[in-house]
């Protein structure tokens, strides 16, 4: 066991895009862990786009990282001293370890693997992003077979879990990626039944048609994880009864809590909140940290289908402690395919 | 029976506020009724906010009254003549007669009325207003102890609904209503907590702060029915896990299906759509019409509080069929005060 661990912190807030100089990287004592507390040295840690929220000092669902705080983050890792009842040093496990090489956790905090699936699955298809689209998906989408989805980014670990999720109960599928590539990976991989590349588009205008003709009937679950030019486009092709879970909006992540989403002139709301009268649609916003009640629903039914491959995954694995925030500011951009993970060791 | 009917047509579309010229006062025969309907003479119609939408050429959940066409409305009257079995002349019904002293429908599509109560409480308190505010606040807006609602248009039928059963569920009630009249009504008719004049705040600001003093625990359900300013102040101020259950707008009626309503500025569609999602809410459309399989549990708990008297109502009663564009469109900016029926005989 080393003595010493590597962690990044918060050096200052970004104003727009992060950049290298609101991250700092810190070589600091490995802790001990108190009774109750396991200690942690971390394998893969997870990036994901409500990170980039943390950065803020916006009133949000979770408070902000402070300045000189360790950046947040889910990670998983081999139990090297255990203080707690129940865990062994060799365990694997799940935790809120932040971006650092090491992590002490409380045992209620942190949770063992399934030694028989990769550990990288706990932080992706399996992890947060796959438990937020499934759980949006059935509970707030309520598919029904022969109805139409779509979804946004559509390759992700949110995306590709929705759009396998509702292909498997009988809907059509309908995914929006960024560039050819990730149009081909959403229907090769994840057997979208159609995939549009939203890039191909300059305007909410103009991926309207796409989708209205890769929608013919209507769209009837739109799960929103982007906002912006895609809901914009979407709004108006929405069914009758249509539903929209709200599960993050990683392109307004950027421009600050109460930030400018692109495209949006000044007649927008009236035009939603009619819609949502007219349509009688039902929008729910809904933070995934408040539903881990349905988690072990969740790991019964997808994890049998990721062991068997009948549920697909991508993964986008970089490696080393101080890439991580350069992966990151590239993830926020759409720059990885896949889930996006950080290899330590 | 008089062998000569009156009835409102629709000369002409309206833009805006609709005016005298879009209506046509005509005389018909009256018709007769068929095998398995009736012909009833409308003792009291009923004008409501819909009514405006329907004047409309726009795609909507209705469809447009055609130019020509007798306005749609709801009434109560007693039989003349029946081909229907179950029903004989004398009878008092409900039924979709429109803007007219007769009317011929079909025995499905009437309803008798519960003898004990004044025939204009199928128009108002127990009718669709009423059915409305009842099954928006309870099925959509799950109220619970403790928690605190606002609704405005608050003397209105919809509004002093809620508001009673709100309050008998509960919770803190928060009136907003159009002058001081009003909001004296709104709490000492409708038992309301607290009144908000929003006639007093010139904008949405100023009213947020009226609002956050009468709802100092923050608003757990805003009951939709006005949109516009109110809806401006009142969204920084929900509580996570808010609900908003969306009946119409009443401010949006006159200006078009995507018109702009009122004070809103180009980046209110993104600061709703994050509120959305980190407060967590639910915010739910909804068409009277689709939920009458609700109405028998409605009456049944609605019915005996409003013949004990535990459940205030207010009309307000025109004469006159001629005079009903009149009432309507002071209707529209609130110059009624309680449901607006017309009476005809």
């Amino acid at each position: 066991m080393t003595d010493q661990m590597k962690a990044i912190t918060l050096a200052s807030r970004p104003e727009g895009e992060p950049k290298d100089e609101n991250f700092k990287l810190e070589t600091r004592d490995v802790p001990k862990p108190s009774e109750g507390e396991v200690l942690v040295r971390v394998h893969y840690m997870s990036l994901d786009p409500y990170m980039r929220g943390r950065m803020d000092d916006a009133k949000s669902y979770a408070a902000p990282v402070p300045i000189g705080g360790v950046m947040e983050g889910g990670g998983v890792g081999e139990v090297l001293a255990s203080e707690a009842e129940g865990f062994e040093p060799g365990d694997m496990v799940f935790g809120m370890f932040g971006w650092a090489t090491h992590g002490v956790a409380r045992a209620k905090d942190i949770r063992k693997l399934d030694p028989r699936l990769p550990a990288t699955t706990a932080l992706g298809v399996l992890g947060m992003p796959g438990f937020t689209g499934w759980y949006g998906l059935t509970e707030l989408g309520r598919p029904k077979a022969g109805e139409t989805l779509v979804v946004a980014a559509a390759t992700g670990p949110v995306g590709s879990m929705v759009g396998q999720i509702a292909k498997a109960r009988g809907l059509r599928t309908v995914a929006i990626a960024g560039g050819a590539e990730k149009c081909a990976l959403a229907q090769d991989k994840f057997g979208f039944d159609a995939a549009i590349d939203h890039r191909a588009f300059e305007d909410a205008r103009s991926l309207r048609k796409a989708l209205a003709e890769a929608a013919p009937d209507g769209i009837d679950i739109y799960f929103e994880n982007v906002g912006g030019k895609v809901f914009e486009a979407v709004l108006p092709l929405m069914n009758t009864f249509g539903r929209i879970p709200v599960c993050g909006m990683i392109s307004g992540y950027n421009a600050g809590a109460l930030g400018g989403v692109e495209g949006q002139g000044p007649d927008r709301l009236p035009m939603l909140w009619r819609s949502i009268l007219v349509k009688q649609m039902s929008i729910n916003g809904f933070i995934i940290s408040n539903h881990f009640d349905h988690y072990p629903a969740f790991l019964k039914e997808v994890g049998p289908m990721v062991a068997s491959g009948e549920l697909a995954y991508l993964e986008d694995i970089g490696e080393g402690l101080e890439n991580a925030p350069d992966a990151f500011v590239s993830m926020l951009k759409g720059g990885n395919t896949g889930k996006q993970i950080v290899k330590l060791v």
